[in-house]
């Protein structure tokens, strides 16, 4: 509804009950669609998930908004609100019953290429033109999309789904509950040459895999090499962005959170629950502790040994301390013009002492 | 010809001609095909662009150069010229006729996977191992190479050309004239979770879409994901180059350009007839000015207000004071310096007073 | 056996002949399978290639370790040591006798779609769902995997390896011994456009190709755009990483190794046996002379004229003095406090002195 059937009339009560919320204001207020704070109109619903931008709520003109249900509005506001105990939560319970999402049937099409040797789960679907090579297995449920690439020996786990244009390497495993967007290589040989005497680089053959752990989702266009030996490891929950390098093997802890455009050298280990901005970039070699923050574009050249530790700038210093530097930094021109004054209040000084 | 037929004997006359240009010099030249300024060779066309580049005029062995119709050679010059009012217009006309394209037919190859559902215009083209999925729309004209995937209810202006590999997911739509190139993906799902009280992800669904306007070409490998609600939205005339990340619910202007590399970050949205480098951040949540310029690799943390406003950085400074910043951080080991003379200096006149 | 077959019992001894090394300790100590060094356990074989992480030999609770054959260990070492005259030529020699690669037969398959003007040499794989487009020519022992596409005219030389998603258009040619990765895409147009009066910008069409010469490697979504004219260039045993953007008219010289997520802007070029870190930023229309080094996130905005020196920053300044600036930029706010001190003393100096 909210996307695909514009032209229904809702109520906001009906909303409120569907979520679970409770109605502040007109719970008949008709409700054409959604839209977010910035862009809605009259007959939009849209929500206030950071108090941060509260702001936006007394300039918007949606006629619904989604709010916590401690927000008590700062300023007089016309709104018919639906407050619930986690916004995002509740916007997530309202958009999954509703979404419209890319049609597959549960069956293995006729153009899809099959090994004879694949094991297949209960009601999976695998979709045209993708390629399933021997000894793969597959669980139940799967959704595996169009021109995908499955390599030998590859095994993927319950439920997971795999959008169209995927290509993973032989021997690669995947978990359960996992969702690989499109385009996205698994399992490519790592990065790694010796260099002969003449300059020369010869290949070093990977003979080691990825595996991704259950409940893992990996955005479009991002590559994770396979190890040389053993294997590069996303674990548990953790959530890739787009376009993000994940070298050969790499760990990346439990439920660590990657933004796009990241890379993550060689044998680099990051910790559990960490926060990696977008364009980030870690040396090989080096390990993360849990919980660390990563400023955006920041560059990571060392182990980082404390807990929840947060990191800017490349190389990365303590955030705090990154940014009263660069406060500095901006005023360098400010500097220089000061301390040409010393110099010259010195050496005028300095003559009139020695007189 | 300037491509394919090498081997043909073209004269600067006839180029001339062609491109309603005027020659300087020997129009029997006889040209055997085009290269560029630093690797021509006697007997290639080249041209020269931008009067910045003009010293290479005098190094070229090219025979034959493309120059602007009021360029005066500031040193002998032994080249035939042919002088016109756009060099660049010239190039692109004197290349679009004999330009070698990739063969496709303007029909639908029997190996392609389209749903009866589809409504197609006159004289499509839809290659080998594409799939076109329920209610989809297509334009007329509009060339759809092998191995992509369109998803449901995708529709697809006049005259677009989507190259090998793209993959769109449901409800996005393309506008007329776009070009998008191999391995793009479009409506892929935000980065958006809620954390939940255990440190776990759950994912939020992403119900809006992305609309790609009229005249929008993309580069190989870019990612434009879906709006959790609303669209994601690139205007008209916009042009993105390869491996750029466009998050959830961003908006381009129109005519904006961005180079390679270039990541911007959910619900941001960026001016008309910007120009943004490449490899350069920007974070979620800001706006961007008409006509703002960003150098390469800047990160722009907060909304930039003023038209046509330059900036360099990370975090991003008005640019002529980064440069100027910039200048005197690499001076800072001079400086360490000074400012031990002046604190010895001090510190013995000190003492001379004291005496 | 080291990846494929981890239940077999292998000898120290076995493998030291395998690799003509030479056993210092228990040669018939069993190995179970290969790790590294940081994650092996009791029964792993490792190595330890940089004399640089010597002491995670002393850690390791590997079994057997191969070292190179003039490695005296610092400190008691209670591991079997193999010997060897290059431990990653060992490794190598090693894992390549026992890597599982990905099925492919060496055959035209019936799925894949090739031309009738398509010229193939003996040996060769295609698999299913890719395309030949008309008049490509294609060398002995050439390996394509499936939903590869291959523009018309394109020239591929013996034993290169195309892995499946790769996308090469028109009149690009590739080398011999070539390993190209997932979803590479080779050939797309440049960025490069012509802003008109009213601000919208006319495409500029590429004509050139691209030219990878022979035993270069091309990492997963790597981009390489087709020359304006004349060609884009890969010299010999180049090796790119992944998510790497190589733009119109670059030449990479031999030799040169470049790591992930780096971009090449227009026109410029870099020398032979160049080592170019991740998330490299190069400028269009510059040059850079052989055996330069650019560490990881700089950013190069002029021509590099000195062989062999090492750059960093963004702008990037010599290496060494980068890391001085730096360190005097982590000092700032502490500069901040003395030239206040040195500010108050000279004016308390000079009221003493004026008095």
């Amino acid at each position: 509804m909210l996307y695909v059937h514009l032209h229904m009339q809702i109520t906001a009560q009906l909303i409120a009950e569907l979520i679970g919320g409770e109605i502040v204001g007109n719970g008949e207020e008709v409700i054409s669609g959604p839209a977010t704070i910035e862009n809605a109109g009259p007959g939009h619903i849209t929500f206030l998930g950071n108090p941060k931008y509260e702001s936006f709520i007394y300039q918007t003109n949606a006629s619904v908004v989604l709010v916590d249900k401690n927000f008590v509005p700062k300023e007089p506001l016309d709104k018919v609100l639906i407050k619930v105990k986690d916004v995002y939560a509740a916007l997530s319970t309202l958009v999954a019953k509703f979404s419209n999402s890319m049609s597959i049937a549960p069956i293995v099409s006729s153009l899809a290429s099959v090994h004879p040797s694949v094991t297949l789960g209960e009601h999976v679907s695998i979709d045209d033109f993708s390629i399933i090579k021997p000894n793969v297995k597959i669980g139940n449920s799967v959704k595996i999309y169009g021109q995908v690439f499955i390599g030998d020996g590859v095994t993927i786990g319950n439920n997971t789904v795999i959008y169209p244009g995927v290509k993973i390497y032989h021997n690669c495993s995947i978990g359960d509950h996992c969702i690989i967007h499109s385009n996205v290589v698994i399992g490519s040989d790592g990065f790694g040459f010796v260099k002969t005497e003449n300059g020369v680089y010869n290949k070093i053959e990977h003979v080691g895999s990825v595996v991704v752990e259950d409940n893992v989702e990996i955005g479009a266009n991002t590559v994770i090499d396979r190890a040389v030996m053993a294997q590069t490891i996303i674990r548990k929950g953790a959530k890739l962005d787009n376009l993000i390098q994940i070298a050969h093997n790499v760990e990346i802890g439990q439920n660590t959170v990657i933004a796009a455009q990241t890379g993550i050298a060689g044998s680099s280990k990051i910790g559990d629950s960490c926060v990696v901005g977008g364009q980030v970039g870690v040396a090989g070699h080096v390990k993360i502790a849990d919980e660390v923050m990563i400023q955006a574009q920041s560059g990571i050249s060392s182990t980082i040994e404390k807990k929840g530790s947060k990191w800017y700038g490349s190389p990365a210093l303590d955030y705090t301390n990154y940014l009263k530097s660069y406060a500095y930094f901006k005023q360098l021109p400010e500097w220089a013009k000061q301390i040409k004054i010393l110099k010259d209040t010195l050496s005028s000084l300095n003559n009139k002492v020695d007189l």
